[in-house]
């Protein structure tokens, strides 16, 4: 209800403020017997942990994190995993001054009139913080999946956009530059804009592109869990999202059946792939593809005018560390995201055939 | 865990293919003593049914909802709303020809693939037919939102775009045409462009607009069962939908941080509405608007190459009656779902207060 | 939330008033592939139905139950098994004169409290009438789980209590006498009490003892969902249950460890079963047992003292066809439960080792 | 699906093993603004753990709790309340010599076998090291319930029962003697008794009551989710325990309806209350009472036979320090367990009615 939990049968509840002295989570469900790797999972901590490079949010965390149970010399035991992160290097005096503010586009205002009363230090429990848990999760259901190969990169960054097809991209080259595009040139062109916006104190938004590949066929349930809906819901979870489209997506809206149909192989795969992996809401073995829309994040290095929360007219500006443009750290937490979903959804399949 | 529920508290629990003896459902959660309006929800049907216009399917069905229990004296009790709805005039034998056979962007391949057995009678329990069941959930949802206004329309049919603001458009509109478009001039258009595509034998896609006003504050529930995450989902899983974005959505993402932040007024209500009525996952009262990418229906009157479940090559061609375009009868499966969403939100928010 | 589902994969979900056109279900969960057996279904629901017997009530149902999906061609598909019992020869005149009279021990008064209003007909959905979508349930529970026996009986009626351990017993008795005792000579003294009770216009409650036969190994999640526990919510579930013990039960209590511990045999199985076939809430493999204790109904044929909604003294007397006691036709409906807990929890077990 | 959480509103899911460095949970659904008294929370700590009298087991651990979450200035914001406690003064080496060894009626033989690997130390998850974690989230469910007045007291140890009725018992007494017995010369006989137990090495079972004052009217949900059924699944969710039974319990089998039923007083109360405050799974505002069986502590002080995981004969003996009788330290755990499920079902009850 409470709106912690993500998954049925592989389900990730996550705990946690960006200024408390520890978030964390409880990860359940995992299968008992599988041997974890603990290095891949630091691995991608460590992807989208802030002060990684130049473009994103200077602050230092450590982010490491400690498993508590759920796993006996170095296996999952079937028990519930439970983990923290500790939060180190808050700077909670950072936050002092907008202590009764509400900073425009923020979760500020919304939270204190659902709870009439917040955490206002960091933005307390809407904090992207938060998302450190679920790349815990995720990496460990990566780990799960094995092989399952999901790959999220940056394809927009304001107006500059990746336009090749993915089948035309060298994913290799997503980790070798700060913005986590796949492709080297527009790369380029992307971080000397972030830097530019960085500069003007201001933000951008940006696209991620996911790709799915060796997705076992058969998951996903009808009606109303179907698989791309639940990857929509897990992508719309994440801070700043505001769209999310698979297979033709958008675009799709103008095209006509006779184009947009997949005709299938005699082996069962198609020719093309506009359902993007997913027909009747159920895996098909194609690969599964997907955007995810994020909006410029709302902390600016600009004053603005704004209220606080007696509905007086204040003024709001950004101090501390924060990104110019989330879509390089948000790369591994699409990632994860479409992790969690798989994982779940790979477990649920389990059981529908006798 | 199957699939077949919506929303938590308020909960829709569907059952049905389109040729049984008939499909239902169950309503869970809708709190005792609500006087029901039985013509309302008859005319939320009526607006679903086949064959109401000659730009849609000319199938004829009644879709009459016997309700069962949970309802005395024209009240509801508190108890679960059992509901059944025949399925009448089904031409099952317009389905003998595709038996064996996978038709195209269809769910009959990953159906089998996924259950060893399928019912291929009309999609079996992957045909639209479900939705109706979703339509009388939403109907009641809505009498339960009482002043809560939300108003869904075509607002593109292929590339046929309707560019205004909904601010800007006359709702009273959307009903007087066949395309439920807000735009009497654009709807001309559109529904010249599907009797076209119809006379081809082919389809055509679409987006439908969302539009909800008059939210109260409050409604979400942070960090992953976020509103427009719980919407998004809801679209996503309506029959052919391929995207969703909400407030500034993708166009969102070329947006400053300086030009996508919404001001304050001091009353709380804000300047611009990109945030799109939600903030931090939660509605801050303003208007929630979103948009939703459906594709080109995939049986088109068209011979089409495909296999039969041996993996042998064989021919799909549509017969019986379908919709050349799908948006006009997904408004208010649109609105339904959205309503089934606030209903729930509304009913979990509550309890987050003490 | 609203206590109409039992089961989390194997998922039931019921609906109906005793006096509104038909109460029914829909089962989620069952995997496709399943041979259904429909004469084994009905023979669960003659079981169960009023009039068979002169010792139930003579009260005449059909209890016929119709299915409307998930099944095709005698297999289930996978997708939801929606069905329906029709309520005929409903004498709702017969509740007339308690319309707004809280009857003693019934749940009158609280269902009034709760909602505000209430089907006062029959009892309403508190009526026992809801526990004919059990048996349906579990009589499909039954058939997945195959091997696994499932043998209910009448242990007590009143103080007549049949004194033998279930491994001394003749199941095949059970069947042969109106009582369902499985000995027949505690059977008949059990059906003379009744009938004089019957003659008192009274009532009298009685103990039904379950024991289920090779049950897997594995079935049961820690540390909420013990598998005693989900039997023990199923059957406090039931209407009029009182109580419920497994294994040495509440006799355990007064035993020491020395004698309680069941000492394992070298293949595992134990010499003794205190333990009821469930050690740390997991099944190991012996036998289940367990007691479950009904109080007597409470509709009596005398006349009480009682109270009507608006507070004051009225008189209730027991009118129409009643069961003097609960338990012979309670037996099949404790077979349900325990068949849907145990077929629900295999399908978890499924997904718990890597 | 785990069994790691327990309540759908307020709803509490735990983590941890008795020999890893912590065990902990999270509370998710307590609503925004309630003052959290520690202290109070604390000394429900202090009576769950080991150490505090001469007839429990002498392990010495500080079960201290640390909140990590979802308190800001002393209130709860809404957000889920993680906490930790740290394991200290774990003697692994003390399990060592039962590594491969499966001891009689503990879990670690199902555990085997349904995981395929456990942590042998201590019992690992099935330990009852795991209600530290519930006594907090029960702690803090009894502040949520303000007026509602929760008191379990021991009822019998082994033969030696507390034959009065709870109308006749000064609670004040319980908390004055190590049994916590409500009557201070059957305390001083069962406390006598269990240190005679102890010396043989060997263990007893035992029945705690409970007794709930001021609940309000309405609480709970039919069908399944009977306020009894879920109060029924906490007590048999709790290590050792063997059967549950409210209001006449298994006594009121016995019974005649016309002795049975609860006659109403003009003001809606009854003059008796066989009913145990529950009414067709509804509270009724009368004083909720149950009893809950314990079987003898498995870990016995006394060599037994037995296998080791390859079938082996082999040989168990209690080592370590563990408790001759569990019931004087789970009179906390009741307690906590019961103020989950009130809790929940109060929150669960506020939309059920418009």
């Amino acid at each position: 209800m409470a709106g912690n939990s993500f998954g049925k049968i592989f389900k990730l509840t996550t705990f946690g403020e960006s200024h408390g002295p520890a978030i964390g989570g409880i990860l359940e469900g995992c299968p008992a017997g599988l041997q974890l790797d603990f290095e891949a999972i630091n691995a991608e901590m460590q992807r989208r942990k802030p002060g990684q490079s130049k473009i994103v949010t200077q602050r230092k965390e450590a982010d490491e994190v400690t498993f508590l149970s759920g796993i006996f010399e170095g296996k999952t035991t079937g028990t519930p995993i439970g983990f923290t992160i500790e939060n180190i290097n808050q700077k909670s005096a950072d936050y002092n001054h907008i202590k009764n503010i509400y900073r425009p586009s923020h979760a500020d205002f919304t939270y204190d009139k659902k709870y009439g009363v917040r955490d206002y230090r960091g933005g307390g429990r809407s904090s992207a913080r938060e998302t450190a848990c679920r790349v815990v999760g995720g990496a460990i259901a990566k780990q799960l999946l094995k092989d399952v190969k999901i790959t999220a990169y940056v394809s927009a960054v304001g107006a500059i956009e990746l336009k090749k097809h993915f089948s035309e991209l060298d994913f290799s080259e997503i980790e070798k530059n700060p913005v986590r595009c796949a492709d080297a040139e527009t790369a380029s062109k992307m971080e000397k804009f972030i830097k530019e916006i960085r500069k003007e104190g201001d933000t951008v938004g940006g696209k991620i592109t996911c790709v799915i590949e060796n997705v076992p066929i058969g998951l996903g349930e009808p009606v109303f869990d179907k698989l791309h809906a639940a990857l929509g819901m897990a992508m719309l979870s994440i801070n700043a999202v505001k769209g999310f489209e698979y297979g033709s997506g958008f675009a799709g809206t103008k095209m006509k059946g006779s184009e947009h149909n997949d005709i299938f192989n005699e082996d069962g795969s198609t020719k093309t792939n506009h359902s993007g992996g997913i027909q009747g809401g159920i895996s098909n073995g194609e690969t599964i593809y997907f955007n995810v829309a994020f909006k410029p994040v709302a902390t600016i290095m600009q004053k603005q005018e704004t209220i606080d929360s007696a509905g007086k007219k204040a003024e709001a500006e950004g101090k501390g560390r924060h990104d110019p443009c989330v879509v390089p750290r948000a790369v591994p937490i699409v990632e994860a995201m479409a992790a969690l979903v798989l994982a779940d959804y790979w477990l649920i399949g389990k059981v529908s055939k006798f």
